[in-house]
C-alpha cells in the first residue's frame, strides 16, 4: 500500500495528503452517498435511466451522477457511483430491485450446492464499472481524486445468503453457527472477487479504494475478526492505493481495524473521535463522523455540529471529514452547502490560528 | 443503592449475589423477553387476552405469562411482564398497537405546546403494574427474585416524539439539533416519571430494577451522556434495590455506564466481555451477552456458544448470563433448554474445577 500515492497533476490533492497524514490547508470533506437522492439532478438522471441498476450499469449516466455533487459543492473527492452488489450480481445471483424495496437476489446462496457453484466472476462482466471509472477520471480533469469502492466480503455475503436486506440477518447468523465452514467458503470467494474488482478499478483510474463493511458491526464480538476483518485485511494488502475501511457499528474493534493495514478507518457517529485518535496514533487517518441526521437541523445548528466534530478530531493531520453513514435521501441541500462551507472555513481558520500562535 | 439487597427467604438468591459480585455456585441466567412469543403457552395466554396491551394490563394474565418460562426452565430470575411504554401511555399519549406493527402514539410530543402539557402521571393510573408485581411475588413463593423494569427516559422520549418505532429516529434527532431545550424538558418529565414508577414497583415487591435504554446507542457520541445516561443516573441514585442498565449499542460508553452507580451493566452481543470486565473492575457486575440468533443453531453449537460466552466473562464473581438482546419470537424452545442447562452445568463445573485446583 502506497502511503502517499503520488498524483502530481491533481489540482486538489487534500484527500490524498490527509490519507498520508500530511498537513493540509483545510480538512478535506466528501460525503458517503454524495451522489444520491437528496439531489434533484440525481433524481432526474435516475428517472432518465429508468431504474437504479440501469443507472449504475450505464457509464455515461454513472459518470453524470458521480460529478453532480462536485458541481454544487467544493468537495475534495469524487466517489464512483455504483451499487454495492455489482460483484454478486456478476456471480449470476440475479440482482434486482423491487419498487420501493431494497435489493433482492433471485438465487441466494444457502447450501452446499449453492456454495459449490460460486466462482469469482470474470471482470469483463463488470466492464461497465471500469468504463465508468475511466470516463469519470477523464471528465474530472484532475480536479479531485476519484475513490473506487466495493462492499466487504462479509457485507456481500450477508445479502447473498439472506437474499435481501434484513433486520437481524437471521439466515447469515444461522449459517455462521450451524455451518461456519460454508460461510468461510463464501467469504473466500468474495475476498478473491473483491480483490480482483478493486484492482481492476485501480487499473482503470481509481486513486483511493474504499471498502464498505456495512454489516460487520452486527457480528458477535468474537466473530468480527474471523468472519469480516480478516478477509478485508487480505484485500487491503494487495492494493496499490490508500484504502479506507468503514465498518458501521465498528466501535468494538477500532484497535484491530487500525492495525489492519488500511490508510484510514471510517467512523460512524457513535464513535468517540478522541478515543479513535488515541488508538490510531499517527499510523492511520480517520474519516467521519457527523450524524447524517444532524443535517436536518437549521443552518446554525449544522455549522455548530460541524465545528464540534472538527474539534473532537483535533488539529493533527489525518482527518477526512465525512458523515458517520450515507447521506439521507431527504437531506436539505442548504444543509449540505452549509456543512461543506463550514468545514472548509473553520478547519482552515484553525490551521491559520495555530500557525500564528 | 443497596449492594446486596437482603432477601433471607429467597430459595435461589444467585442473581442477587451475582449483582453484589459475591461468589455463587453457578452463573445465574435469565433471558430478556423470556416471557415471549417463542413460548406456545405465552401465545395461548395472549390469544385469550385478545391483545398485547390487554395482556399487559390484566394482572392475572401478566402474572401467568411472567411465570411461564420458570415452569419450563430453571431460570434464576423472573422479570415482570409488561410493556416498555406503560409510562407514556399513562401520560395520556394514546398508546395503541396496529396488528402486525409496533407501538404507536395517537398524540406524539413534538412542539412547545405538547411539551407544556406533559406531566408525570399519577401512579394510580399504573396500578395494574403494581398489582401484577404483587401477584407475581405471591405466586413466585420466593423461588427466585423478581426484576421490575422501565424504559429509560431517552428511550421513552424516542417513541413519544417519533410517535412510533423508527429506523433512524429522524424526528428525535431533528429536535435534538433544532430544539435541544424541548428534548431536555421531555427527558426531565420522563426521568421523574420513571423514578416514581420504579419506586412504586419496588414498593410493590420488585427486588431488582432494570432500565432498558434500547435506543440510547443510536445517539452521536457526545450526545449519549447529556441526553441519555445523565437522566438514567439520576434515577438509579434514588432506588433502594440493585439496578441493571442495558444500553443496546452502548459499547462506546462502557466506562461512563460503569461509573453511573448501577449494580450491573447489560452488554449487547457486539461487546467484548474481557474489555467490559477491565472497565468494570470489581465495582460493577456484568450481564450478557450471547447473540440471540445463536439460538437458531443446532444444540451442539448452542452449547459451544454458551461456553464461549462464559469463558469470555471469566471466573470472577459478578456475571449474570443473558442474551445480548431480547429473545427472538421464533427461537426453538429446545435451544433455550440447552442454553440454560449448559450455563448451569458448565459454570458450576468451572467453579468446582477452580476450587479443586
Amino acid at each position: 500500500m502506497a502511503l502517499h500515492h503520488r498524483a502530481p497533476d491533481l489540482k486538489n490533492d487534500t484527500l490524498l495528503r490527509a490519507l498520508a497524514r500530511q498537513p493540509t490547508d483545510h480538512t478535506p470533506i466528501w460525503l458517503m452517498r454524495q451522489a444520491g437522492r437528496y439531489l434533484p439532478e440525481y433524481n432526474a438522471t435516475r428517472a432518465k435511466a429508468g431504474s437504479f441498476l440501469k443507472l449504475a450499469k450505464t457509464p455515461d449516466l454513472a459518470t453524470e451522477v458521480t460529478l453532480q455533487p462536485l458541481e454544487r459543492f467544493p468537495l475534495d473527492a469524487a466517489i464512483l457511483f455504483s451499487d454495492i452488489l455489482t460483484v454478486p450480481d456478476a456471480m449470476g445471483l440475479g440482482l434486482h430491485f423491487a419498487e420501493g424495496e431494497g435489493p433482492r437476489f433471485q438465487h441466494p446462496v444457502r447450501d452446499e450446492r449453492d456454495v459449490a457453484e460460486l466462482v469469482v466472476p470474470d471482470m469483463s462482466d463488470l466492464r461497465y464499472v471500469m468504463d465508468a471509472v475511466r470516463q469519470i477520471r477523464r471528465e474530472l480533469r484532475e480536479r479531485v481524486p476519484l475513490i473506487g469502492f466495493s462492499g466487504s466480503p462479509f457485507t456481500l455475503a450477508c445479502y447473498m445468503i439472506e437474499g435481501s436486506g434484513s433486520d437481524d440477518w437471521r439466515t447469515v447468523k444461522i449459517m455462521r453457527h450451524a455451518r461456519p465452514d460454508l460461510l468461510h467458503r463464501i467469504l473466500d470467494v468474495n475476498a478473491r472477487a473483491v480483490t480482483a474488482y478493486l484492482k481492476a478499478q485501480i487499473a482503470a483510474g481509481a486513486q483511493v479504494a474504499m471498502i464498505f463493511d456495512t454489516w460487520g458491526g452486527m457480528l458477535a464480538h468474537e466473530d468480527y475478526l474471523p468472519f469480516s476483518l480478516d478477509y478485508a485485511r487480505g484485500i487491503v494488502k494487495q492494493l496499490s492505493v490508500p484504502t479506507i475501511l468503514f465498518t458501521k457499528g465498528g466501535n468494538p474493534w477500532l484497535a484491530e481495524i487500525a492495525a489492519s493495514g488500511v490508510a484510514a478507518m471510517g467512523l460512524d457517529w457513535t464513535t468517540d473521535p478522541r478515543r479513535a485518535r488515541e488508538i490510531a496514533g499517527d499510523r492511520v487517518a480517520l474519516q467521519g463522523n457527523l450524524d447524517p441526521l444532524a443535517l436536518f437541523a437549521p443552518e446554525k445548528a449544522v455549522r455548530e455540529a460541524a465545528r464540534r466534530v472538527l474539534d473532537a478530531f483535533g488539529p493533527q493531520p489525518g482527518h477526512i471529514f465525512n458523515l458517520g453513514h450515507g447521506i439521507q435521501p431527504k437531506t436539505p441541500i442548504e444543509s449540505v452547502a452549509a456543512l461543506v462551507d463550514e468545514v472548509r472555513a473553520y478547519s482552515s481558520g484553525c490551521r491559520k490560528r495555530s500557525a500564528g500562535s
